[in-house]
């Protein structure tokens, strides 16, 4: 068959993305669909009936990953595609599900055409993409991927002291099979391109090329409590001021990288945070970002030089907790990414190379296939928010390269 | 009798301070005995245990305060001491403790003589000064000053939506006396000063001739929450920078009003707060002091002007919740002040004025009835620490004092 001339099927799409809004809504028309929790299930549940209906047998590992395939006319490795269907405590509809959807689209769309390609199709769901519940991000794409064994990931523990382990338990998704055993031929994930790129050129599709560097710490700045009416000016040590000095600059230190640097204070913790006592210890989490890992360690001197400097002029003493990186040079491979290229050249779709800013399941899958991304472009850039949204329109030539592609390197 | 020869039992004193300092510990050194717990309850009964065994008799009105009365000769007014028993979350062993313990030391030290003054003297623990859990501080004497119904009181709701009319009821402290149906001949209360002040200067005993006039308010900047990584500086609406940018200000506000000037960011909530979010939404909570009112509202006219200007800069919109005042011209006793100064005259203690810095119940009672406040030294003049601590030895002229002090009105 000549796959140039299918398409998905765009009504059956967006019904399935919409059935998805439904189950976690959020309170301002977006989701909250915490990894592991009762919602998350329930997806799962109608995610893996889906797939079944369309033909699909479907394994769940030990890390909770689900994959659902499609034989094959022959035995080979698959051609596997995927995301994740949780969301952020405060998430969009399509962060994460447009690429496992779309997956399973592409395998209707074969279904429907009578077509079994030459290759295995698979479609996945990554466990706990968001890391908003149990605080990885990307922790069952990184333990399928083998960098972090299946006993670490059961032991991360939610805010309740949950633990992954026994909540995956609870909603019936610890398989059985090991995590990391499968192989693919290819790995292709679709995701909503999380900036303004895409949706300011009005181009539909973004080859992804690369990612930003990541950097990430957590900070602490050590004073002390004290009464706020009682304590002078010239007595205090307040840990918030030296924290909100510290927040201040870092994000001078984003406008100096402009326009690719990024630089943020995500969390905060203060103690004893209440009427009428200075603050006398502040966490605060920052990230940096930059699609060059020089200016990604630029940005990261500057900040560690302003954690001394804050502290110094609040008085303060501080100590570096964490620290973290990820994406940088971005190991995709270049035979997939010239075949989503060549996919939406066939189709006629205008398309153009992309750095990914945001962490993907796809980052951790490249280490272990070959892998490519492709974005899509969403209103404003907005994502994280429960107001993201897509222009349905705007999103089928990204879902039509995907099944392109896929086709492409299936039939090889 | 003559009064001057009289002076409290040290020793049993601190030891009664001490097994208060047993009930409800923090985790370093302090107490944590948030108001209406089974600890504030543990107290309260042995509290009320030994003022039944000090020859009181003991009542508790609607709203919890407790009331313990040694009769006098005549059926007159009483002469009245008190201050609370409940702590912050982390708070020390003597705030509030030192005023209510000290007062029943003044009532075992007249029964030791077994000199039975001429108006009853009474020792009073208010409810909730603290307002950590129930989050109006002050609240027992404001409701028995009659600025608030008892209902209002009851409705007041805990971190777990406990109403404070349950938890009262709960731990058998809610009486049927209506709150506010005593009246008082006098009302002292001796506190620790929560400065440095005569802790710096070495004076044991500062007599309070007016209070900090004190303006709080709760604000909020909205901005728009969205993934840190994907949305480029010139993009965000990062409602953590605009109030950070904030706190710094009100800090540097603080600073342009020294020595008497404090301006204090006490309180942050940031949302969504989480890793890879930029923070759309953040409240924070501000209190503003200075013994000159007139001070205090240009203080307050600088950070309304701060607000303006670090939503405008941060691309925020903000809100003012809610804004409280308390303090300034404190409606003192001139009589009752008088009275402590030549009580310290006459035990030759040394003594000086001083502006409280804090709020203290004496505020409201001295609404209602001829009031003054004895401070004393603190170390360091920490406090709201489970650090703070007082030095035996600076601490008793304070007693004597309000002993004295107490004795003299009470004769009157």
């Amino acid at each position: 068959m000549d796959p140039r001339g299918i398409r998905i099927n765009e009504k059956r799409f967006w019904s399935t993305l919409m059935r998805s809004s439904e189950i976690g809504p959020g309170t301002a028309g977006g989701l909250r669909r915490l990894a592991l929790s009762d919602t998350d299930r329930e997806m799962r549940d109608q995610f893996v009936s889906w797939c079944k209906d369309a033909g699909c047998a479907v394994t769940i590992d030990q890390a909770g990953n689900i994959f659902a395939r499609l034989e094959g006319r022959e035995k080979l490795p698959p051609v596997a595609m995927g995301s994740h269907l949780d969301t952020t405590a405060f998430g969009g509809r399509f962060d994460g599900i447009l690429g496992v959807l779309s997956g399973l689209e592409v395998i209707r769309t074969l279904q429907d055409k009578g077509f079994k390609p030459k290759r295995p199709i698979e479609v996945i769901n990554w466990s706990n993409e968001e890391g908003v519940r149990f605080p990885v991000y990307m922790s069952g794409s990184l333990v399928f991927s083998g960098q972090r064994p299946i006993e670490w990931l059961y032991s991360l523990t939610d805010g309740n002291g949950l633990t992954f382990g026994d909540e995956l338990r609870r909603i019936g998704y610890a398989g059985d099979v090991p995590a990391g055993s499968k192989y693919f031929d290819t790995y292709f994930e679709l995701h909503i391109e999380q900036g303004p790129i895409l949706y300011e050129a009005d181009i539909p599709v973004g080859i992804v090329v690369g990612g930003a560097f990541v950097r990430g710490l957590s900070v602490s700045f050590q004073g002390q409590t004290a009464h706020s009416g009682g304590t002078p000016m010239n007595r205090r040590a307040n840990a918030l001021v030296g924290a909100a000095k510290f927040i201040t600059t870092i994000n001078d230190i984003g406008w100096k990288f402009t326009p690719m640097g990024r630089t943020t204070a995500t969390w905060i913790k203060v103690w004893p945070n209440k009427r009428a006592a200075i603050p006398g210890y502040v966490e605060v989490m920052v990230d940096m970002r930059h699609q060059d890992p020089t200016e990604t360690n630029q940005m990261y001197q500057e900040v560690i030089k302003a954690v001394n400097q804050c502290a110094w002029e609040a008085r303060l003493d501080f100590k570096i907790h964490e620290e973290w990186t990820f994406g940088g040079n971005l190991h995709f491979d270049l035979d997939c990414i010239a075949c989503l290229r060549n996919s939406a050249k066939v189709l006629n779709v205008p398309a153009m190379d992309l750095y990914s800013q945001a962490g993907h399941d796809a980052y951790f899958i490249s280490q272990v296939a070959p892998t490519a991304m492709i974005f899509c472009p969403c209103v404003d850039g907005l994502s994280h928010n429960e107001a993201e949204n897509i222009i349905p329109e705007q999103t089928w030539p990204s879902v039509n390269v995907l099944l392109q592609a896929v086709l492409t390197r299936a039939e090889r």
